[in-house]
């Protein structure tokens, strides 16, 4: 017998399972239940009208309610929403948000795909008009509405992760000054901080009012003045203020039925997304899935996954048995001009976890540097450091870093190791790459580290050096010294070198440094070659080391 | 004792095997012998010079004998040509061609890094000044002088591979008229005829006088007009000749010395670079590669594969064995503002074959629909039937063609398959894809054939057809029937196909269609689910018939 499939939400994770369902299956009964007024709307999307990017509404609305029902003969109800789940006799009560009234569907197979609630800290005066959420259409066409009609000219957006980060973009795109209160000392924590550093320093370029390090308090308001007061006691006046400080799986639902919730408080399923319950799936922002890297539990909610994971839910709803491996959290944004990006473990993880790790610095242009236009970007490399294995890798600059990412991240996938980076053919003429890509580099600088051919130091590292027994050697150009030094280094440019190894003393030890590490390179390799012992490269060079000094 | 390495050759491969041996021996003599003027040169560049787009001529020479003497201590000859190689006593004989002196030059290891030079057919007419081709700087300077002095406003390029497309395109970015002489139905033999169409049609769109499947036959001068003559008897008055119809690799020392030579007319050469004496290591654009998925020898010139062979011969000259293991052949063209790119076999080789492979074809956006600028690439998958083992890519588009290119060029690598792509976890923000991105859809839509959801048909098929048993079902909407539909087609939008399910001839087959083959793919499950055997989806949809057929 066809088998009746009920899905709960309709959006990423819901849409996407209802619509592979029917392309599996004519004869599936397929009944899509969804509390909000719209389906498959482009969740990513919303900040970009919000910030009139993209100025036409409609191109949020992927598929519509009528359409999903005529292309996919899927009973989709909107306003409907599914508030118990009854495992023993498999049914589901749903209420008729629009009537109020409650009735029952039975199911052979449910799927939770629930999503996620931004989460609003229970701080004095949040609950004014002026603070938003965004989450979905509603909010965004609230938020949208406030600014069309009022006269707005500050905002403070709370929270440094993407959907903040590209709230204030697109604020700042519709002329407005923005402050960004983030309570860590770095945003987008996904990225490791010396990386981050460059994506600080361009937002202050853009005007960003930026609070690190500092959280937000209460909200007040005087007369028709808003302030966000910070717990350093800093207080910002302000029109609007956007709250994006992460989400709260919604498991109600689940949590009422008794499906088990996992350690990270998103629903637990095993490979094949069964929840619990195995007539039960559950899959997108509402569950824990296994980190890619480091085989733990985590809470990644993104939307590559819920899409996929919904196709993976059909399949197996429908007997074509498949795996969800687990997620490695690849993601990247545009804030202004600038892209951050990363895909597997940052190394402060790693770092806590006492974990035996590797890491390597680079600059690289995105093409050809004689071509026009070519612009530089900084990668990060972690690996496992015996067996060379690439856990995460994190690249921040202008244009060609998803490419870069999207290499990584296959090669992170696939458990490829450094020496696989250094192999890989990836297509270069001048207006694309260069004959050795930035992920080839990033494979050759890992292997000579992993080869002892040449020793990293690293940016934390300077500040506890003894200059009795440690040496800053900038190898860099005369001219170049007008961007600045480390203080207390020793200069001689690279090209003098050889010529001057007897002024230096070789008990001691060299850290050289260039602009981004290349140079250091071949002078540490002159160095280590000549009877200096003791020989190290800072990773990432001057320009790192300044980015984060900034 | 310090190993003496004598280099032949001193651009891609030759330079770059340099570089690497000083990094890793200190104590090395290094000698590196150039025939011609420039070292270090970018060849990739050149066009981009002529056509005024690197506007500073200085920009390609990577780097000058002297600063290579300087950072590398590298014993730098340009103007000196190897002449002799005796391999009995490891001796050189090097000619310097500023006075014709011969001497000789011990060696312990040596490096034939020779490249190749422009195939010049010998045709009638060739020799006159107006033929050019293009290999180095002083080519690069003769056709620029050549254009700058001379009032020059049409220009023929013979050979459509990626060197004389990009030719044309900057001959055309000067303001010149150009026409295209190519010998097969096609340009850019690494990709199949039906891909290449886009491009075809893109440059006559730009003004591109096309003529494919016809041969250069001769080149007339008279008084001061100029004709190329072509096989058809076609004349092209014209002003300027570019010849570039293919390489021949530089072999002539190696066969003097008795050097193996490859069935494909390159040096031969095994994993570890070495030539049939181990002494002798070749590299670059005058060697036989192993072709990575065919595992058959080829010639496959391109600069990525030349720098990373030559750091892989420098690192087994100084002891740390590493093997090359073969070339894909990935490359990369702009075209105008098209861009085609591919990796690993084509079809069109398989098929020479009889290797049981499948094929699919998919439209995809760059980045989500929704955001500004998004803009399609026709995507095809070539993978081997039975395993699912992916062989080869080819992407036709404008912008995000570089990124999924490399993408499946990773995949290739590292012998992945088409499950494989569907679970890859790919960047997606609004700007820079999609939650599924083009490449996770290409395996979804190639699982769906492995699987049997459904069946394929190609363009080639078509015009086989028996109309009396095989029904051309077009599935788009009325509005689209606008842009031409394919001759004899039953027209039933996908929305009400279900409903007229009842009107179809089930002991007929039919072939479904829609613009790029998703909705395609829609109702061919739809029909197979309603007692319809035989079912095939149009793999690329009408958008890619047209193109062929335009
Ligand atoms: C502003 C914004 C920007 C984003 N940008 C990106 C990005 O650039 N890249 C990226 O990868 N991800 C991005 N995301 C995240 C991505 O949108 C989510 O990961 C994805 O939508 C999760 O899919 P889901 O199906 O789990 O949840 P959702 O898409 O949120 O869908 C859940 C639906 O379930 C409904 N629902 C919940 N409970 C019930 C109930 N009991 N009965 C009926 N219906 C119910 C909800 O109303 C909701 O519509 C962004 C998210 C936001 C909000
Ligand atoms: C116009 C043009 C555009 C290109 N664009 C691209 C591109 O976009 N992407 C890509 O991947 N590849 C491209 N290539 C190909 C790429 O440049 C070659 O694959 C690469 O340069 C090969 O390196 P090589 O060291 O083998 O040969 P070369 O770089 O040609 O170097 C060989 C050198 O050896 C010297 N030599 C030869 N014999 C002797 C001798 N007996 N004594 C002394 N010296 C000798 C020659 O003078 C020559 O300078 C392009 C090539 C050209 C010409
Ligand atoms: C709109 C929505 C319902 C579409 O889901 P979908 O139909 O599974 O996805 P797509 O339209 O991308 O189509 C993918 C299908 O087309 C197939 N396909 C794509 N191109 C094809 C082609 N040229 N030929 C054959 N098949 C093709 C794929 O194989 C896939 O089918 P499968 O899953 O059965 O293998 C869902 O993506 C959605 O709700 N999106 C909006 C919400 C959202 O994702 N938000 C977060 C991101 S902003
Ligand atoms: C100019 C040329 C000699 C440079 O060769 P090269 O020194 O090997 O190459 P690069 O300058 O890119 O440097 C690469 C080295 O820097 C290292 N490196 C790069 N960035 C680094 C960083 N930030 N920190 C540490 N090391 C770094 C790499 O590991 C690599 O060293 P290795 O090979 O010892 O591992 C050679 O590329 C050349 O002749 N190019 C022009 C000709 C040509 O290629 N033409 C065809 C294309 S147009």
């Amino acid at each position: 017998m066809a088998k009746k499939v009920v899905i709960v939400g309709g959006v990423a994770g819901g849409a996407s399972t209802a619509a592979r369902l029917r392309r599996v299956s004519e004869a599936a009964e397929i009944i899509m239940l969804e509390k909000g007024e719209h389906i498959s709307f482009a969740n990513c999307g919303l900040p970009y009208h919000i910030g009139e990017v993209i100025e036409n509404r409609e191109e949020l609305l992927v598929q519509t309610p009528e359409a999903m029902q005529a292309r996919f003969n899927i009973d989709v109800r909107i306003k409907h929403q599914a508030v118990e789940i009854d495992r023993e006799t498999k049914n589901i009560k749903i209420k008729n948000l629009e009537n109020g009234e409650l009735y029952t569907e039975s199911y052979d197979k449910l799927v939770l795909s629930s999503g996620a609630d931004p989460i609003r800290p229970p701080l004095p005066g949040l609950d004014i008009e002026e603070v938003y959420t965004l989450r979905n259409i509603r909010d965004m066409d609230l938020i949208k509405n406030y600014l069309d009609n009022n006269r707005v000219e500050h905002a403070v957006v709370v929270g440094g992760g993407f959907i903040g980060l590209e709230m204030l973009e697109n604020l700042h795109h519709r002329g407005l000054d923005v402050s960004l209160v983030e309570l860590s000392d770095q945003v987008m924590r996904t990225l490791d901080k010396e990386m981050v550093s460059m994506v600080h320093n361009h937002m202050r370029t853009k005007g960003v009012d930026l609070n690190l390090s500092d959280g937000i308090a209460a909200v007040e308001k005087e007369n028709d003045k808003k302030f966000v007061v910070l717990e350093s006691g800093k207080r910002i006046e302000t029109d609007l203020v956007i709250l994006s400080i992460g989400v709260k799986p919604k498991t109600e639902l689940a949590e009422k039925a008794g499906l088990e919730i996992g350690v990270t408080g998103g629903i637990k399923v095993n490979q094949y997304l069964e929840t619990s319950d195995a007539d039960i799936y559950a899959i997108g922002d509402a569950i824990e899935v296994k980190d890619f890297v480091s085989k733990e539990p985590s809470r990644i909610p993104l939307a590559g996954p819920a899409n996929k994971q919904g196709r993976i839910a059909a399949n197996n709803i429908m007997g074509k048995k498949e795996k969800y491996k687990g997620t490695q959290g690849t993601s990247i944004a545009k804030i202004f001009d600038i892209v951050p990006a990363s895909t597997g473990a940052a190394e402060k993880d790693l770092k806590a976890k006492d974990f035996s790790y590797q890491v390597v610095h680079i600059t690289a242009n995105n093409h050809a540097g004689y071509y026009p236009g070519s612009q530089p970007m900084m990668l990060k490399l972690i690996y496992q450091k015996d067996e060379g294995r690439i856990l995460g890798a994190q690249i921040v600059g202008f244009a060609g870093v998803d490419k870069r990412i999207d290499v990584l991240s296959t090669a992170i996938r696939h458990e490829m190791n450094i020496f696989d980076l250094q192999e890989l053919e990836l297509a270069y003429s001048p207006p694309f790459g260069s004959a050795k890509d930035p992920v080839n580099m990033l494979g050759f600088a890992a292997g000579n580290i992993y080869n002892g051919l040449v020793e990293p130091a690293f940016w934390q590292e300077l500040a506890e050096l003894d200059p009795e027994e440690s040496i800053l050697l900038d190898i860099r150009e005369e001219i170049e010294l007008e961007l600045g030094q480390i203080d207390n280094s020793l200069h001689i440019p690279l090209n003098s070198l050889r010529d001057n190894l007897d002024k230096l003393d070789k008990n001691k030890e060299y850290i050289t440094y260039c602009a981004v590490g290349l140079r250091g390179y071949i002078a540490a390799r002159i160095l280590m070659q000549n009877g200096f012992d003791k020989v190290r490269n800072l990773s990432g060079g001057y320009k790192l080391y300044k980015a984060v000094l900034d």
